[in-house]
Formats: C-alpha cells, structure tokens, sequence
C-alpha cells in the first residue's frame, strides 16, 4: 500500500505526479528535454541510462519502464539490456556508451566517486562536455525518480505486459504532462 | 577543475545551471515551487531537509548554502544546524520536524528503506501526506543537485561568507533563474 493516499489504478510514478501536478509540470518538461530533446546521444542510449541507474537503485518500476523503453527504441533492442540488469558487461554498445554509463554508474553511488580518469576515459572515446554533463543529469534525475518512486511505496505491477504499454507510450508520446491529467485507462494493459 | 568547461567565476550549482540553461529552466521552477511556494512547512523547514539530506551526501557546496538559507530565515537559526552535521539527534526542532527528517535520512540512503513505521511515527506527530509527499520530494531533488554538483567536480569555496551571501540571496530572490543569465559578479563576497 502506498504511504499517502493516491488515485487508485495508478502505478509507480504516474501515481505521485498525479497527486501534485505543481511539482509534475516542471519534472516531465525537465524529464521531455533531458531523454527526448536535442542531443548526439540517441534516445536508445539516454534511455538506457535511465534503466542502468534505476536498475542499480534496484527500482523496479523505472528499471523495467525504461528498460521496456530502450528496446523500443531503435538500435536499443541489439544493446541486449534487461530490466534490474546491474552488469554492464555483457551490453552490446559502443565504447563511448560504454564508459558513459560508467560515469552514471558513479553518479548513482555518489557525485564524488566520478573520477577525472572516469571522464578521461569517456573523452577518449569521444565523449563531448554535453554528453557527459547530460549522462551526470541523466543520471541524478533517476536518482530523483527512483527515491520518488520507492520512498512513498507506490504500487509496482507483476505484469511485463505493463512495461511494454508504458514503454510504448513514453516512446510515441513522450513524457509531456497530459492536458487532461492522469487516467487510470491510459495505462490500462487491456 | 571541473570536469567539463564551465564559466570561470562560478562556482557549484550555479556554473552548472549556467552550462545548459534548457535544463536549468524546469529545475529552478520545481525548487522553487517546493522551497519557496504554498505548504504548511515553514521556508526554514523545507530548507533543513535540503541541508540535512546534502549534509548526508557529503556535498560542502549544498549543505553550506542550505544551511546558511536556514538559519537566515524566521526560526531556523533556533534549530542548531550547522554545515555537514549528519546527526539530528541534537537539533532543536518539532517532533514532527524530527520525524520528517528521518524520512527524509532514509530517502537519501535509498527510497525503498522508508518504512510503514516511519510514515506512521510522521504521522503521530502531526505530518499530513502533503508534507510526507514534499519531504520525500525535497529529499530526492537534493539527492539529484548533490549528484549534480559533485559528479561534475564543480569548485567549492572555502570562504564562509561566500555560502552566507549565496544564504542570503536565496532567502530573499527565491530559485528563480535570473533573467538575464548567470554572471559571476552576482556570487561575489566583496
């Protein structure tokens, strides 16, 4: 059961933005320009943060949203990524991806554990100053999200057929705020 | 240094905010709607749970500025606070206040090590869902700017009067971002 009381037949996160939409509005504009506006990252690959740190913070919800998200997404499917997957090693991603969800790594752990060599090692694979203050943003927002999320005990469904709705409508529609508020319906699975 | 190019004479959140003014917009917005805008916790006490749950992230920048915000405003001097204090236990403050802050102790570990019992002794002391909602909000925002601040190496003054008039400037102008920019000559001590 949920800490406070919300909308009941909303999960996870749609649930407590729906409780306060003054602190919604500018964390789905924050969220919309971060993983969906103008980036040389694609939206695969800052999804795929999204999932990595929230797998590391062992949220199941945003783990498996995300993760559903990243494989609908083109070139996220071939990455091989799981929900609640911690290892990074066996991912099928460039070495530039690579070393930025290590930084994101560290990120999650603590800012201080991010290492001039952690972001040497990103530049060398070509990493730019946007991309890594984008992967360290990326990264503190789900460290955001998934205490949000976890730390007012919202209701996290068994379904995998949840995640693939959900994935599919933050991969078509995005993560604007719905005009009309939040709909237990628009996230039904049948 | 920090670990991409930021403007020279900025220092901590500021030179971030600074870097990318897009994500800056959102997140100004959102910190000022929850530290700033309508809530039955006093500025002071939203302000605590930034310092406190910075204080736990060991990020000197945030929890210098935090508490300096604190004790600066009506009642927040009373409650003892001082920079990158971890403990609560000799805090001047309400019951309630005290119980908002361990909630808030545990979101920074990790939002899943909130428990029942810790809602229901927030609870006992008079917090409502609104203000169990905020402090868990307020604790993950700030669990994002330490990540933010840090996992960037963003410089930190040593100076005290820097955090004191930086302390000064949010109790009076608010989080919104200044109009015309971020410029160095706004953060100066002399």
């Amino acid at each position: 059961m949920p800490h406070i009381n919300l909308q009941p037949g909303l999960f996870g996160i749609t649930s407590v933005l729906d409780f306060r939409p003054e602190s919604a509005a500018p964390l789905c504009e924050l969220t919309q320009m971060l993983l969906r506006g103008e980036s040389t990252l694609t939206e695969a690959e800052r999804e795929m943060i999204a999932a990595h740190v929230s797998s590391l913070n062992e949220c199941t919800f945003c783990s498996s949203a995300h993760t559903a998200a990243t494989c609908l997404l083109p070139g996220g499917k071939e990455s091989g990524i799981q929900p609640m997957q911690a290892d990074l090693q066996s991912l099928q991603v460039s070495a530039k991806m690579k070393s930025l969800l290590q930084i994101a790594e560290k990120v999650q752990r603590s800012g201080r554990s991010v290492t001039q060599e952690d972001i040497d090692h990103a530049r060398a694979n070509g990493a730019t100053d946007r991309e890594i203050h984008d992967t360290v943003l990326i990264a503190a927002l789900f460290c955001l999200y998934n205490r949000y999320v976890d730390g007012l005990a919202t209701l996290t469904p068994a379904d995998p057929e949840f995640y693939q709705t959900l994935g599919k409508r933050i991969t078509t529609r995005g993560y604007k705020m719905p005009e009309d508020g939040y709909h237990a319906t628009d996230y039904k699975t049948h």
